[in-house]
């Protein structure tokens, strides 16, 4: 038995929807949470920028004693994982390895669409680990920047995002696909929209649910769970406004959020 | 005579269309430019943030020798601009109250709307800038947020421009206003839709070439100005990828981009 809190980072908000998934799963566990307001987003920079911004969220999330932690940010998790891997020794989970799983499990026709942020979709970090998995999987990507913003403004059932959501995925729909990741923790705001595009034969993947089954996993076994969830405690710590992340994240979270506290990032 | 150049910058790439600007009124003049390009965009930053970032700006652009300073980005403008000239004693021009001189010349209603970033328009600085020139002007003041991600993808002219313009403008249009500021360095991108949807009898204002034009004066009065384009330069720094910079920033500007170096801004 180990009370200590997971550790959970992401560029800002987005990545409230792995907390929700890792409370519904592992409700014994206490999370720090820390969202890199100050310097979202991730997805348009670039991977060495991304990397020290990572280094950094990590090195804020030691200070608070975690057992683990888990990169809930896609772009994150595309650009650094590699190099975050080799700098720590701490359990550490992404959100592109689960993602990668569960569309392997899910697709009959070998054919994959992905779709992320820029930074996401050109590192090469999906296809490296789904072909990993199975190399006879054959991948389709796009970039999709303005699901983000519609998900923020909360327009994800709007004409505008049905017309975006069709400009940006109907290329998509002519690649034989029956599988479809949504590889960007905002982009599950959209889901019916974005299914609604793509019709029922392609099965949509959220990453965020098999980033809490795995993280179930690597729990169990390191012998490192938590027994009892008397003591399960929520700490959210962000680097900018943490009046603007409480109102907004609570609709992510689905509940309320009791404890924001702004710190300097830069520091770490 | 000065041949000193004059040091610009914003969150990442909408400056240009304010250095554009200032290119064809002052051509004599020399160019440094800083794009914060690995942490745009301020416009949903709080205050103290974009006030820190603003300073490591200026500081950086002290180091190049500039002879003034111009705040290219209304965020910036809005939030900082207090704070920056109690803290410097060199010649700073930002966006806002040119924007607001030319607002209050053009409306014979005394009404007019100003869109910009959440932060912009939540500052009150634009009523502030107003109603110094003339109080008897209202206003009314609207977030556009998905303009910038929107002219970034060059979506300007698609009907999800439309929608999205005219979800965000229709409620400004029954408020009787004659003048409408696009208090965003991105918006003049999408003059051509606003501009449809507002409609022939509402003026729209175009900060950049009044801040050029303010720019002007100020080298004028201080007998600061450049006499000769014969060495005037250009130079342009970001804090993320150059060549990214490169490739979208030569369509702001209308012209080639010949170097664009990386720095590290939190040093200054």
């Amino acid at each position: 038995m180990d009370s200590r809190p997971i550790g959970v980072f992401d560029s800002g908000i987005g990545g409230l929807t792995v907390v929700k998934e890792i409370m519904e799963q592992l409700p014994n566990e206490s999370i720090v949470y820390f969202g890199d307001t100050a310097r979202v987003p991730y997805g348009s920079k670039s991977k060495e920028t991304i990397t020290k911004f990572s280094f950094q969220c990590i090195n804020f999330l030691l200070e608070k004693k975690v057992k683990a932690i888990v990169v809930a940010c896609n772009t994150a998790s595309a650009a650094s994982l590699d190099a975050i891997m080799q700098s720590y020794d701490i359990p550490i989970v992404g959100v592109v390895e689960p993602g990668a799983i569960a569309a392997c499990q899910v697709t009959k026709s070998n054919k994959i669409g992905i779709i992320g942020t820029e930074s996401t979709v050109s590192s090469g970090a999906y296809e490296k680990e789904i072909n990993v998995i199975n190399n006879d999987v054959k991948m389709v990507l796009k970039a999709c920047p303005l699901f983000v913003p519609i998900a923020e403004e909360g327009w994800q059932d709007t004409e505008i995002a049905k017309l975006t959501a069709r400009k940006y995925l109907e290329e998509l729909k002519d690649k034989n696909i029956d599988a479809l990741v949504m590889a960007c923790t905002h982009y599950p705001l959209l889901e019916n929209t974005i299914g609604e595009i793509m019709g029922a034969n392609i099965k949509l993947v959220n990453p965020a649910y098999e980033t809490a089954k795995v993280l179930t996993t690597v729990l169990h076994d390191l012998k490192i769970q938590s027994k009892s969830n008397k003591n399960s405690n929520y700490e959210f710590y962000v680097s900018d406004n943490p009046v603007k992340f409480k109102k907004v994240g609570e609709n992510f979270l689905k509940r309320p959020i009791a404890y924001v506290q702004k710190i300097e990032i830069e520091k770490y």
